[in-house]
């Protein structure tokens, strides 16, 4: 018994992921019924100085990718952060989907106490065993930035609800 | 190795609870610093469809309270959901805090496969094994409360960021 690092990883990014593609497909869907800039969603924002949708929705794919590589000892790949519509964002989110689904979880698991660095060489940088980066660092920072895409969305006016943010689980 | 089922829900829990609180001391301190009607931030909402801030608060209490009591096998208290100021939502996330910490990992532990049943005799009841209902749902929805009442502060200028949501990993 016990969690495994890969159930407590891959399928919970896998879910989120998901059901942010979902929220994003509906955002569209609303933009184009309601003949919206779909600008005027991508580059919206809480607040001046927080980041706009598709940054939110780059940095939760950056989590994703992020924690599952680390995880599994993998070098994580470079994406370059320049999605501008809702079709590049979507597709931001399958290539984050097929990487962290090619991950094994042979390769994963085991990784409880790993060495995990963040922002390495940075006066930031900060060491983690692989369990608590997960539980502590990267799911909570990954479900931030869900949230808040979700969040800022929902303040735009777009017709989504909690079931939406969830997915299916 | 692997996670134990303790390991993934007190102390999740715990760290975004004290953290929770100490984004609502900045909340509190910056409402009187601004001469703002407390009011005027604990009935915020993103849109008016949305729950306000104080509701976001109690929500997320509920999740962690119960999130842990069922995986421990215990009845969940039930709280009266009539906090109206910042002290009395400090208070509950107290009252959260000392009841999950009054929880031991001997309670928990070994409920992966745990039935948990979730809005008993409804339209919408649901039942899982402990793991997912830890991983895939509470876990989630707990997160999503704590973003929102964060979310809904940043909106309204509140000088915080993502080290205040992190809180101490």
């Amino acid at each position: 018994m016990a969690i495994s690092m890969y159930a407590a990883s891959v399928p919970v990014f896998r879910q989120m992921l998901n059901s942010l593609n979902d929220v994003l497909n509906k955002a569209d869907a609303h933009a184009s019924a309601k003949k919206i800039d779909p600008n005027a969603l991508l580059q919206a924002r809480l607040f001046p100085d927080m980041l706009p949708l598709a940054r939110q929705v780059q940095i939760a794919s950056d989590f994703a990718k992020g924690a599952c590589a680390r995880l599994a000892g993998m070098e994580i790949p470079s994406y370059e952060d320049k999605e501008q519509s809702f079709d590049e964002l979507r597709a931001r989110i399958a290539k984050t989907l097929a990487l962290i689904e090619g991950i094994t979880p042979a390769q994963i698991n085991g990784s409880e106490e790993r060495e995990v660095v963040i922002q390495q060489g940075t006066p930031r940088e900060r060491k983690f065993a692989g369990q608590t980066y997960l539980l502590h660092y990267a799911l909570p920072q990954f479900l931030f930035h869900v949230t808040t895409a979700y969040a800022i969305l929902r303040h735009n006016g777009v017709e989504i609800g909690k079931r939406d943010f969830m997915g299916s689980y």
